[in-house]
């Protein structure tokens, strides 16, 4: 296959040259998911041909919801409401939800407003649910079974659908009673070997792993990932079922989260992609920064209090970075494995304390095998075996107490029913540099006498 | 649903009070994913039972091959060699590879030597591709079909299959000729739908994406979410096929490659887990930080450089942590983007170059603002409008130099196909802390009549 740079200069060749069905025959060939490298390099009057030609392809939706936010922003520019609305009208709640809520907000009501009426309804309903919630992911999209259908009648249903729109996922069907109430799941592998008269009741798997539709949509990823399924059912809170989850929708969820989790250890705002323009990425970072400059003059503050003991042995402010840089660098290591093992549900395995009584051990170790490492580098540098030892005591003890923090922080966020990860990395490495400083110019402090 | 704690609380005091009908009863209701918690705080004889138990109810191959490595090893260490070469030997190839590698070494070859001779051939085959590749995480008990049967001969064909053994994953049929070259597909949906005498070479879809055996598993991994497959076919050079993917494998793979990208920022291993034992976590751990430790004491010589422009204004120690923690930040938040956007296939949509200057501009912007507030408070706390100036230039040099460096520390190791995200924290930081001092305490150096 031809690079993304190669197809995207013959297409604009093709385009400059009004060779309009040859480059629609190029992009026929061009797998939907990948069109967005392509369209990312357009102009806008070069962008709106090619989405009328996927538009004529019928190809426009699929393309278009499989772009990324920033490249989505792009490409609407290029197209007017109507057209858009066109566009949005194909795809399925969950993606339409999603869409508009990327729209600039001065365009929002005008495309909504073209909608299909019940399209707009669906819309609407979705919106009530929580932001990241299994409702506001799933599809309503499914196929819903009688117990008392035969094998071969599910079959003829399921085609009768199969010509009519293009359901793409039927993988499971599920059996629910008059009320909708949730009552199996039938695997469509097991529709397939069973014989054609056997009803459906008899051949579904009773008590299905079901999610409420407010379930966050990280729980939800936790579940299917951890039975291995292929689509999930969304029920309310009497078991009515509302809509199913697929997989695929499910592995966007977990790239979005893991991107979450990493993003929040270094302070970063879940919006900001590689290719997000300048002024916002400026605007996402800097309040984070600004919290992060005030935690560091805190910091600073500590080491002031120590403005004597470092004015009477300078050599203290060169080891300072190595007190610190190691007591953060530990303070986050057991915070990522801690946070981590959140997020994947690994904690379960184990109980809160144990795992910050780990982290501890574990830091207390590690500290002092590096302890002792610093401490002869501080004898021979600094000329004193009091150095030295001050150097050891101030690794071990502010690694330890690095740990300790690390540990104790996501776990005390996810107590508090808040993002384990969220903005830890800032809070835990503000707190370990001044415990650092502490220590280290604090024991210095202690046996100054010796050591000037 | 009871806790686990709970559970495990309830099973333990019934097999202790000899009640193991009534274990086997309670263990019965508990999903095969769920065991592992259970299994994770039972003695060893406790956990042979429950083992035995399990392989009764013909649940101990599923229940296993779920556990985490750390909880996998413990349960091993209950189980004798025949018990477990039985229940290894009831589990795809892809997994009893996966498994037989996480088994102590001394009882490896012991545990091989007791499965059934074609399953270590498989084995054997299997260990021939390079580590996290395709190969190593295929399943080789695939439906090929051939061309011309129809679909109701497919449809008893898989009907066959299914009352055999347990395929628990039929999605997509797989076309394909004498020679096992792969033709096309046939989604099982297309299947049921068709009519009973359409031949399946015109219901398959043709050139279905593969992917060749020696493919990294993260690549895959990609492949899928992007084409929102369910299963991937895994061919060799010549494009026979020889296995495929399922979607749940490629979920386990999503997440492992990103806890390795946030591993990789922290400078951890990627077997450390939460429930890791201390020994193994230290372990693990010192490499990284007596690296860490060296590097720091990199910087810290850049610091001893300017040992004599410290003795003469104590205040640049105070401010050393602020300008080097922005810059250091600044760092990792260009790095982590750039990464995250390499992990996610992101950076298709613009170029290397383009990333770089990029995030060399928001660096330049956010270094400028938080610069300005640095210097008002150096320039309160300092008593010196040329001490804010040298706080602002250091912090605005710093940190665009930091962010160039973030940005392109994980583009250059791509380049040099290594990746991406591999210890670049500690480089990073090292390297922003080292100039960071330098220009800080350079900068000062040269104002340092009209700051002492």
């Amino acid at each position: 296959m031809a690079t993304p740079e190669l197809t995207t200069r013959i297409l604009r060749r093709l385009l400059a040259s009004g060779l309009t069905t040859r480059a629609e025959r190029l992009i026929a060939r061009v797998h939907a998911a990948d069109l967005g490298p392509l369209l990312a390099n357009l102009s806008q009057d070069e962008t709106r041909t090619i989405v009328d030609l996927l538009f004529q392809q019928r190809r426009a939706a699929s393309t278009i919801s499989e772009l990324p936010p920033e490249i989505f922003r792009q490409v609407v520019e290029a197209v007017g409401d109507d057209r858009l609305a066109d566009v949005l009208g194909r795809l399925e709640v969950d993606d339409i939800v999603h869409l508009v809520a990327e729209l600039p907000e001065e365009r929002r009501s005008a495309v909504v407003g073209l909608l299909a009426e019940d399209c707009r309804a669906d819309l609407r309903k979705a919106e009530l649910y929580p932001e990241h919630s299994a409702g506001r992911v799933m599809t309503t999209d499914f196929v819903a079974l009688d117990a008392k259908m035969t094998a071969q009648e599910a079959i003829d249903h399921i085609r009768a659908r199969g010509s009519r729109g293009e359901t793409d996922a039927i993988l499971y069907l599920y059996v629910a009673d008059d009320e909708r109430l949730l009552q199996g799941v039938v695997p469509i592998r097991r529709l397939v070997t069973a014989a054609p008269d056997r009803p459906c009741g008899e051949l579904m798997l009773r008590e299905p792993v079901s999610v409420r539709a407010d379930t966050d949509q990280e729980e939800v990823a936790r579940i299917v990932a951890r039975y291995n399924l292929l689509a999930i059912p969304v029920v309310d809170a009497d078991g009515r079922m509302l809509g199913l989850i697929t997989v695929d929708d499910v592995i966007d969820v977990i790239h979005e989260e893991a991107t979450e989790d990493i993003y929040n250890l270094a302070g970063l705002d879940e919006e900001e992609r590689v290719f997000s323009p300048v002024g916002l990425s400026v605007r996402k970072r800097l309040p984070w920064m600004v919290v992060n400059l005030a935690t560091a003059f805190l910091a600073a503050s500590v080491v002031g209090l120590f403005r004597h003991t470092i004015e009477q042995v300078v050599t203290l402010a060169i080891f300072m970075p190595v007190v610190a840089g190691m007591a953060g660098n530990t303070g986050v290591q057991a915070l990522t494995v801690v946070a981590r093992g959140i997020a994947l549900g690994e904690t379960e395995f184990s109980s809160g304390l144990r795992a910050v009584g780990k982290q501890f051990l574990v830091c207390i170790a590690v500290g002092a095998v590096t302890g002792c490492l610093g401490a002869s580098v501080a004898y021979y540098w600094g000329g004193s075996p009091i150095f030295g030892l001050v150097v050891f005591v101030a690794m071990l003890l502010s690694m330890a107490v690095a740990g300790l923090a690390g540990a104790a922080v996501p776990l005390t966020l996810k107590a508090l029913q808040q993002d384990p990860a969220l903005g830890s990395g800032v809070l835990v490495t503000t707190f370990t540099d001044a415990v650092a400083f502490f220590a280290f110019l604090g024991i210095a402090t202690l046996f100054l006498e010796r050591l000037s």
